[in-house]
């Protein structure tokens, strides 16, 4: 095995290892849900959070998910994390390095205790340690929100990492190639123009880790 | 007006309006695109490139989307850009700030000449001024690739932007609200192991904006 091709093992693969799924699911804030609708696809960008085994997704009641849901629909829900361009000596070979998981399975909606368990679960997912420091929801939020679960049973990831796999033909002509790496960054946290004087940045904003 | 009214109008609304859209679209990487598969919905992260009034979308031509497009499935298509993340006094206002456009139709697979003009367009959207360093895909990768068409004419976009809209009883309870920016950025260019000595980051990388 040379350097070149361990750079190169598996710079794409399928990952059906659950450690690989739970950290790209645990990493993501934003999800993509799609469901049928007569016969044609909708997707949508939602806000989710793992809770062990399950996916919770979250919307309006009135949504067009949480209706395709109470229909029955099937769900696909995607989380794509984007690490990088890959820029190749080719257009063929140019990618992307990413990590992405699909879900797919039938949506559940919550209620009850169950629900508002799970309202804490998905503020506590985005905001780790925020639940402790909010009320708790009124019944009529509780009602305008839906929690949809899904069963990760049905989950797929890949995962492209590494540097572009040229053709031998297209090396030493002077062109760069390589990988422009791409990041998520938070920026300091900006108060909300009703915010009482002196009040601090809590810790678990400061700074807000993913 | 007051200056909270002022930051709190248009927190949340749809748009459509082309120059918001086509904004989105262009500063977005990877949109996801879900098709119907027999009776459930199948949604994918891909790259695309906007081009005028179409979208162009990247992928295999043994690709579950590209069969999807022969078999005349309709698609729809997302590209989000996640802004920040807005921490409420309650969990029911706390939401994220995004961009967002959903593009629905058919899908065209494009062919010869229109193909090829299709696939530089990809690489140039991605990087601008990538196209003229690579050389001109081969005939056999041109048979791998398809390349989607969709015109922009069902197209919306949804925007929230500015601070959390907290109830007015929540107020003053001495609790940290906010947001928390995020952006993506890019990293230094990695080069490529098997790059010659000598070859400079080209211009257009450096830096890599978008």
């Amino acid at each position: 095995m040379t350097d070149k091709t361990r750079i190169r093992r598996l710079p794409e693969r399928g990952v059906d290892d659950r450690i690989v799924i739970d950290a790209i699911l645990d990493e993501g804030i934003v999800c993509h849900a799609a469901y049928v609708l007569g016969d044609r696809p909708v997707v949508i960008p939602t806000l989710y959070a793992r809770d062990g085994d399950r996916l919770l997704l979250h919307g309006s009641t009135s949504s067009g998910l949480a209706k395709a849901v109470r229909r029955a629909s099937p769900l696909s829900v995607a989380i794509t994390l984007l690490d990088g361009i890959v820029i190749a000596r080719s257009g063929f070979h140019s990618s992307a390095n990413y990590r992405s998981a699909v879900i797919h399975g039938q949506g559940r909606l919550l209620d009850g205790e169950e629900k508002s368990r799970a309202l804490d679960m998905i503020v506590e997912f985005l905001i780790p340690g925020r639940s402790t420091d909010i009320r708790q929801p009124t019944e009529a939020e509780r009602r305008q929100t839906a929690i949809i679960e899904m069963d990760l049973t049905e989950v797929s990831a890949k995962v492209r990492t590494g540097g572009p796999k040229d053709d031998p033909e297209d090396l030493g002509t002077g062109v760069w190639a390589g990988v422009v790496p791409l990041r998520t960054v938070a920026g300091d946290p900006v108060p909300a123009v009703d915010l009482e004087d002196g009040v601090q940045v809590p810790g678990y904003l400061d700074p807000y880790l993913r």
